[in-house]
């Protein structure tokens, strides 16, 4: 039976823009493993309980069933070894640069680009979405983002640390990527899924590292459909 | 010929306050290795020349002369390979988290105690380290650091996706401490020597990776002199 991974969509499934989903993806691509897309949408929950997850991604290859990003990717440098490794060195080596992608990187990228995600979502979906994030946020999701373009400065200045780190170095794992670029890659792919907006100035050489993300595996990523405007 | 590290200091040579140096001790601690302490002060600039250097640390190992921080770390888990490696994986996957320190905890760090260094310092030194300090920041030493207090709130806010790791695990390298702990360490060393300011709250998992930190090797950063106020 060929791998499946559950990921989030919208109404059409092949803008798949959940930064986590995005982090296995590129990993399962990492190890010369294709899975079979199986779109999941808000709400979908009965999925998720059956194959004992509250959250994509999933991982189903044969009878290991994983539920979250972080343990598809242990799985994946277990069970095939053979492939280049996701972890270069002990997984708790990696903590730090998923943290600072939930908390610092994604936990901005959400305040410029969450009202673009409505338009995307059936309307079940859009009214879980709408209603839980007005909630976490406080106010009506337009106002999230209003004012985006004068906060994107701000934003750059928050990358600092990937920025130096990329000036450096092609990747995050050095000459080649391993899974801290996926990691950090997941977010851009949610804004460019999703949204218009432009995160990166042409000349910065997270833009650059971004272009060479794209890249990968024969363009896996830059083939997703996008809204993200043109350079 | 023992190991030789040239180390920050201001008149009194047991109070090292560099944070690049105190990245280069702790190492060579975890690497079983001791080092004579060569005191060094602001304006010796001749002793650094003719070792080939600008700044310190600078490690004398025979005839090894390093004079960065990060490639003494590479020298000695390449000299040294029997005990414990500083990198678990390739140094590469080490570059963010440095510049993490460099960007964000050291920028934030040296805004609320800069103005405590310079009383540790000779005369010599002290008109050195005011005027470019002051230079650089575009006011006197005492403006950067008044009202610290209440910027430390804030400053608390920028370290969440480093309590976020220490929640998760005992050390950043993970069960055991390694090059990544020295790095962001070096830069609560620097404050703890030369500021009476307590920066982190007693229940912050920060706090607790701190205090296992100070006591490693024998307490042999717990044991040098600090102007940091008891809890």
């Amino acid at each position: 039976m060929p791998l499946q991974l559950l990921e989030l969509c919208g109404t059409d499934p092949a803008r798949r823009f959940s930064p986590s989903c995005w982090r296995s993806r590129m990993a399962l691509a990492h190890k010369g493993l294709d899975a079979e897309v199986v779109p999941w949408r808000f709400t979908e929950n009965a999925t998720l309980a059956a194959l004992g997850g509250k959250t994509v991604p999933i991982l189903v290859d044969g009878e290991a069933i994983l539920t979250d990003s972080w343990d598809i990717a242990l799985h994946l440098d277990q069970l095939y070894p053979d492939a280049p490794a996701l972890f270069q060195g002990p997984p708790e080596t990696y903590r730090f640069i998923a943290a600072w992608t939930d908390h610092v990187l994604s936990a901005c990228v959400v305040r410029l680009i969450v009202s673009d995600i409505l338009p995307l979502l059936g309307e079940t979906a859009r009214i879980y979405f709408s209603e839980s994030r007005e909630k976490r946020f406080g106010m009506p999701l337009d106002q999230v983002t209003a004012g985006r373009e004068a906060r994107l400065p701000e934003f750059r200045g928050l990358l600092a640390p990937l920025r130096r780190t990329l000036g450096q170095q092609a990747f995050l794992g050095g000459a080649l990527p391993d899974y801290a670029d996926y990691i950090v890659f997941g977010s851009f792919m949610w804004a460019r899924v999703v949204s218009p907006l432009r995160l990166l100035e042409a000349d910065d050489p997270i833009e650059a590292w971004r272009g060479r993300m794209l890249d990968l595996f024969d363009g896996l990523a830059r083939q997703t459909p996008a809204l993200e405007l043109a350079a």
